[in-house]
């Protein structure tokens, strides 16, 4: 095999076995849904934070991981984690725990823990931090602000799926959310690829097409369509339709907006945890946009179809 | 008048004329109060994501301005911000409108409007206008991270007045709040001034001392018993001193943390709003770290005297 096939093969291994696992929580729902919500918030967060520190060792190994097999690249990135998270600041840890916290927190009650005194706690924890243990103090806002943007970004954000779990067949509006943006991503795939012309935003982005961005938009609203004729009779059809052009807004936009965010800092991949797909912040960026615009909708369209 | 002499006035006069609006709006109490926090969050926004901009430009008007009349120094201000408003991104307009309106979501209940709401589109708007209209991407996260802060920071951490606020007696929880902070500034003052020989923390600010701290922490707590012994009969004495004690170490905190994100910037004064005080920020820094605080000592302690 080439090396890209062995890197599609990789992906697409990782995807069958990820894959069932994902459609496993999301039926279970309730608080194993939560958790893999949290779980997916806490990497995200992790990466982010983990932002600065990876434009200064560019490291060969990630050019070499990929002709490794599967089990190196998995031991690979734990030690990759477990070197990083030697230089995991405090306020880092403290953003991390409150991107797990806050997915939960919409799913179970604790006593005194609110997502507001959360949210407090980071700042606070964060702004000390800085204060005590930068050594240079021109880069203390960027570390107080990555550490925020991990509770408010992964974290608050990816809580709209918990949230959007628990309406009325919630299963299936967690199937919407995640065919309006994955359809919407590969429809602008293979339609660039087959038509794209006029770039859309080659200053962040150089592969995106306005042409890939129609045929994205068409493939979602679809997408949206048949969900909503099959399993979510409570939808009106032109909420269906306004959920997948919606979509195919917020998702390129929160794709853009994590790829500008990487290369602001130099970094070309958020992270290398599943294997052949890059980190998590880059699987779910668009996600991110999409989950909170897809709850909004479902709280404004549901039940008027 | 020596300039020296003329800032004291200046700063005394602004004292007289603010103090007794303050108090009035303390005992109003309800939204004329949450409209006071909500107004004071968004001036430390507008501060905060103007702080960037700030040190590019070191106005020596700043300077000049200490020596003009109340008049035109509150003119100058006005000036000012119509200057700078013409260069606020969307990122801080978003950023402000989130510092007000959070305080006041704690008082009023808007149908739709949540905090996290509010806090989610401050996030994707920031990303978005980061991505959009901030032509060096390596200043991208700053601006979103500055966008985010200044609803987290000021809008989330002051809103905890209010709820105070809504405390039983919570006027003179407010006044406990108050006192606490300031009573243990002044002790902080005087204190250094007399016995001051350790530097406290000299990298971020060089006037404090250890002999001050302890000053302001015996002050503040004396403040505290004063104002439990009298007016705050469900608060046990022991609560009085853990709330003078901890507001002793948070405002401290609180103050070094924004001299750390001015400095962070270049920046001496966070802007120019008060006569002779400095800005907003700089003013009410040490109480968005003791605001918190007493709120959760108030869910503790209360009851228990």
């Amino acid at each position: 095999v080439t090396e890209n096939n062995h890197n599609l093969i990789v992906r697409v291994v990782t995807a069958l076995i990820l894959l069932p696992l994902v459609v496993w929580l999301i039926w279970q729902g309730g608080l194993a849904f939560a958790l893999l919500i949290s779980f997916a918030a806490a990497l995200c967060a992790i990466e982010l934070n983990l932002l600065p520190g990876q434009a200064a060792s560019p490291s060969p190994a990630t050019e070499e991981a990929s002709h490794k097999e599967h089990k190196s690249l998995v031991r690979e990135e734990i030690e990759e984690l477990e070197t990083t998270s030697a230089t995991l600041t405090g306020a880092a840890v403290v953003s991390i725990g409150a991107a797990f916290a806050l997915p939960l927190l919409d799913e179970i009650q604790v006593s005194f823990l609110s997502f507001k005194l959360v949210l407090a706690a980071v700042v606070i924890v964060a702004l000390v931090d800085a204060l005590l243990f930068e050594t240079d103090v021109a880069r203390a806002p960027t570390r107080v602000g990555l550490a925020v943007l991990g509770a408010a970004y992964p974290g608050l954000l990816l809580s709209a799926l918990v949230r959007i779990r628990q309406l009325d067949r919630g299963e299936w509006w967690i199937i919407l959310t995640l065919v309006v943006t994955w359809w919407n991503d590969t429809g602008a795939y293979f339609a660039g690829r087959a038509f794209g012309r006029k770039p859309l935003y080659p200053r962040i982005s150089p592969s995106k097409t306005w042409e890939g961005a129609v045929g994205g938009a068409l493939l979602a609203t679809v997408g949206a369509l048949l969900v909503q004729r099959f399993w979510l009779p409570d939808l009106p059809w032109w909420g269906a339709v306004v959920i997948g052009l919606g979509a195919s807004v917020f998702g390129p936009l929160g794709d853009l907006s994590e790829s500008m965010l990487k290369r602001a800092f130099g970094v070309k991949d958020s992270g290398r945890l599943l294997p052949g797909h890059g980190g998590m912040l880059d699987r779910i960026d668009a996600l991110m946009f999409t989950a909170p615009f897809v709850l909004l909708c479902a709280r404004l369209f549901a039940g008027r179809g």
